[in-house]
């Protein structure tokens, strides 16, 4: 049987996770000592790894270690609180947040400055909903569905940078739905191009294969939504973390096989996943 | 056959008409001569003839006449070079703008000069949205359906006072569906609440009565509105002007009479009409 194997075209590292990997790399090689990351700079073990061999550690809190000078803040960014605190404790600060979550940070911070009730799309435990949050005023609130507890007349909108558009759609035209109990519905796209042309460019994959490998963090919030899409549209989905997990017996019954990866799913990593299909192939 | 007359609530004189013809008639009793309406004082006929036999006339253009002392602006608005130019003709101008229009004219202005394009939802040959359109800046468009012309990634959207609630939620979940072609879509709420509880009301009897009476000026928008309401509810609609229009042959083979009016639509007409009909069952 003839086999096809179809890459998502920008499946892998997105522009901020690349952003904060060359800002961690450039700093492992600045500095000899001192250096850490606060939580692992991404979703992704090996990535991790290599930043260890070169002196970069991931702390989850300053209290675990005495030897901090600088401390690299990962892309998903911090509360607000937390950076002013780590600012006061006197280490140098490397801001890595993505460029699209600053934005939506500072959105908050002014919708909630001129007097809106600030509404965050997205998932309330996500670490960077978390940081956009501490931006957006005490009234603020996180929702993740269509009921929505509204308790002022002017609402500003934002979303977690990677909520897949049609979720978005959907919470925001029930929020028209009730556009007479308000005066003013302010919405802002904070959401990241990068991320939501991976979904739309793994659908049309899905819908044409018979079998979809999604690489990616099992914790990685976007790499979770990619195969959950996949799942929806129908085809037999695998949700892999290493290019070890895939069997023969998961390729040999397909014809057309379609791989997508996360934000942070390096190159190197995509390209075992392929070298590992087309060798279970033979 | 027993029958009934249903008569909605909250039909005839909004708000906002109420107060035009009381500044226009406090005006009429304060001066002898030199008093004009821009335009009749609200679409019905009797009010504007009430009004003439007080010395208070209608032009369409000062040119019109050369008597004019004081000018009234009606409930609709004016176009700000229109008023500006007036003002500046020395006239005595007694503005009587509906504030609920006056609202949507300075929302209007304060987005364009914060760089919004500024969307108008509404018919643009209407005199109100004419002259909200003059506050609304170069690239503002009048929209009536859902084909939207977007010239600029951030937009704020406006209504026409009058326009129901349901045709704009349905362009505006329009909008949302391309809300990933925006940086930024800024909903203000200029809808009169007023028209929207007298459509919900008409609405409400038209689905429970044989035969609905809608009153008021044929080139009343909000008269057209409920009429239009009715018809597409399925129940027999006569959209009248006078009480006289209404016919025995109507009434006779139904049970249950609705009747509503527009925001431009007396009281005593409203009484006159319900008479007529009380009269003809018999």
């Amino acid at each position: 049987m003839q086999k096809e194997i179809v890459i998502v075209k920008g499946a892998g590292f997105c522009f901020g996770v690349k952003r904060a990997i060359d800002i961690a790399f450039d700093i492992a090689k600045k500095y000899n000592s001192g250096v850490f990351t606060l939580g692992p700079i991404i979703h992704n073990p090996q990535v991790v790894e290599k930043l260890k061999e070169m002196g970069v550690f991931p702390i989850e809190n300053v209290s675990e270690k005495n030897d901090i000078k600088t401390l690299i803040i990962r892309a998903h960014g911090i509360p607000k609180e937390k950076l002013n605190q780590l600012k006061l404790l006197g280490y140098e600060i490397i801001d890595a947040t993505c460029p699209f979550v600053k934005k939506a940070q500072r959105i908050a911070e002014k919708l909630s400055s001129e007097g809106y009730q600030v509404i965050i799309i997205g998932d309330k435990e996500h670490p960077e909903v978390k940081g956009i949050h501490s931006y957006a005023g005490q009234n603020a609130i996180v929702i993740n569905s269509e009921n929505i507890p509204i308790l002022n007349k002017k609402i500003g909108i934002i979303q977690q940078t990677t909520q897949p558009f049609m979720k978005v759609k959907e919470i925001m035209k029930k929020i028209i739905n009730s556009l007479n109990e308000f005066e003013e519905i302010r919405i802002f796209n904070t959401l990241c191009n990068f991320t939501s042309r991976r979904l739309e460019a793994t659908e049309k994959v899905a819908k044409n294969v018979d079998l979809m490998i999604v690489v990616g963090g099992k914790n990685s919030a976007n790499t979770n939504q990619l195969a959950s899409l996949c799942k929806k549209i129908g085809v037999k989905t695998y949700h892999i973390e290493d290019p070890k997990e895939i069997k023969k017996n998961w390729i040999t019954p397909v014809k057309k096989i379609g791989i997508t990866a996360g934000a942070s799913t390096p190159d190197w990593i995509i390209e075992k996943v392929i070298d590992r299909v087309k060798r279970l192939l033979n």
